[in-house]
């Protein structure tokens, strides 16, 4: 079923509506009819609905049901990454964002490459976002990760150190996911993974993550390109939380 | 350390030869000297060498020791994908050869949108397998997966179904893969998954993988794009055989 974000400003008791583009998106290109039904997520929540009325303006609807998203995972993933080459990013975020992360925080790091500044970052992160919320309807999420402003090494590791299981992927090797997350219970845990760009971390980055009780983690032998790292890494992360 | 795929005829007791492409690569791209080190692989063996010889024709090579592939799952998996639209087949055969997959099979399924046929796909198979070694290269593998040629419908229940894991991709749900690879020891066992295209598949060829035996898996409720699905799944096999 067509699902679309709408907010908070759009919901009544009774009825929702989608404006701006989404509603010509659900009358023009979607060609959608009075009585058909979408799905509204708003603050992640569910809200099954049945169109009553559509105008380019505005798609409005009568909510029938509503109930918790039921696609999210228990755990509030935060995905650090290191910024890449290209448009790596874009990869990252899509991949990331249907694996069920919440949250994507772009970092510079001493090894990146690619260094764009405050400004010209901002206009690349308006298309990232866009990219997540589009992933976010198509996978079925009802909350839209965000992508943030590039963060400070200092930024990052504050931020990752609060989670309640914060990881650092290290090319020299670390402890397995596996024994990361042995447990069986991991409901409204946060977990923080920071991934390095194409260069990996140098010795003093991950020392300092170290420092502030962040968890090295090792994905095997073989040598993973920056932008397969982070969908292994929450893939398997997923899986053995029990959210996959 | 550079890494070449040599042939079994490159290879004598103490000397082993780098010839073609890659000894012009040795030469002129990487620039290499006299005395500097190579890994060569060949048949699962590494052979750790130091360069004694270089031309354009050849680069020959003194044997320093050899050792199995230390980078190799103790697994045997097989991806069997249904051919996806556009270039997304080199995207999954370049992320299942880093992530430890040992063969590629594209499949023909009802809900495959992109047909080729048996020459044109020819075209398409150099391509792939050029990419499987370029990446074989990069991750430090020492096999080089194969693609195959396109298999029908029939052809990848049989090679799947002898698998000692034969496992398929239902969008519907399935057991979870924290509940298949739930032993301990998998050395030397043989996988196989196979995964849709767009459209997934179809309720007929599910029932077909199911009387041969073949046990249905599900990614979690999130709806993965076809190229994600391959991508998390062998991550997550990985993981849980000890192999990531």
């Amino acid at each position: 079923m067509p699902r679309f974000f709408i907010d908070e400003s759009c919901l009544s008791e009774k009825h929702a509506f989608v404006r701006g583009g989404d509603a010509v998106h659900i009358g023009r290109s979607l060609r959608m009819r009075l009585g058909d039904e979408v799905t509204l997520c708003c603050g992640g929540m569910e809200y099954e609905c049945k169109i009553l009325n559509i105008s380019d303006e505005e798609c409005r609807c009568e909510i029938i049901s509503s109930h918790n998203g039921r696609n999210e995972p228990n755990v509030h993933l935060t995905l650090f990454q290191a910024v890449p080459k290209s448009d790596k990013l874009e990869f990252i975020v899509q991949k990331a964002v249907e694996l069920g992360a919440a949250e994507i925080c772009p970092v510079l790091t001493s090894r990146c490459v690619s260094r764009p500044d405050g400004k010209s970052f901002r206009k690349k992160l308006d298309r990232l976002n866009k990219i997540a919320l589009e992933a976010a309807k198509q996978c079925g999420r009802s909350i839209v990760p965000t992508v943030t402003e590039i963060l400070s090494l200092d930024q990052c590791i504050e931020k990752l150190s609060a989670a309640d299981f914060p990881l650092v992927c290290y090319e020299k090797g670390g402890k397995n996911l596996r024994e990361v997350f042995s447990q069986t219970e991991y409901d409204g845990k946060t977990i923080g993974i920071f991934i390095g760009s194409e260069g990996g971390f140098d010795e003093k980055e991950i020392e300092l993550c170290l420092s502030a009780g962040v968890t090295p983690i090792g994905l095997g032998k073989r040598i993973l390109r920056c932008e397969t790292a982070p969908v292994a890494a929450v893939s398997i992360i997923m899986n053995l939380t029990g959210n996959m």
